[in-house]
């Protein structure tokens, strides 16, 4: 028996592609578009990781998504957590909570999907602008 | 980068535990309690794929906790989909879309979270009581 991902609705495949892959880093594996059942599927994952994917489904007639509580959020271990992090800042995504003990982030998707960001090893040492900044919002 | 994991909350941890775990046939890697923030907190996988994890959190302190349209399914291969679909309607687990056509089944969990089940490698022959079975609710 085998994960094989996650899915989640977005509004705006562009949007969320710049998130999920330009800012956050996974790397697209394959897209499916369904003329008859007018839906585009793309299946991202991390770089060397490519088995445990995260699987984007863009229905191409506009529906509002809510975001329930049962849903928690995706976690990624990722080598750098400063660096994904400043560039999600950079890209314009809110650090919802930052990471001040230089182990754990939370942002959201543009659909309010919540995204965990822990540091792979051990924790970075505390630095700023991560250390001093309050958290934003909830996750 | 690293997947890591998907969070989902439950309500009745037990009643969870009996679905994930002895029903679908994930194991339970790791479980951590939390007096203070008042939670558990249990991690499980499929057999012999321990890295992609799912997160059960169960706060204490009951909440109601609502599925959005926003995240969509947790999807797993399995080796045999009729032995899995036959295992969790025995337990009284709703087939909401019966495997028909050997390959795609989907059920949900205590707390409506979807889960797709895929039949690794090729579809199986079409059997009943599984190709006769009419779709119920939604998934």
């Amino acid at each position: 028996m085998k994960y094989l991902h996650t899915m989640v609705r977005v509004t705006d495949l562009e949007q969320s592609l710049h998130f999920y892959r330009d800012l956050l880093g996974l790397q697209e594996l394959r897209r499916k578009d369904n003329e008859r059942g007018r839906f585009t599927l793309v299946f991202l994952a991390a770089p060397g990781n490519p088995e445990a994917q995260v699987e984007l489904t863009y229905n191409w007639d506009l529906e509002a998504y809510t975001m329930g509580r049962a849903f928690g959020h995706l976690a990624y271990e990722v080598d750098d957590l400063y660096a994904v992090c400043a560039k999600l800042q950079a890209g314009g995504v809110t650090i919802n909570r930052p990471p001040r003990d230089g182990h754990m982030a939370f942002v959201r998707s543009p659909d309010d999907v919540s995204i965990e960001l822990l540091q792979k090893g051990a924790s970075l040492p505390p630095a700023e602008p991560w250390a001093s900044m309050p958290n934003t919002g909830a996750w």
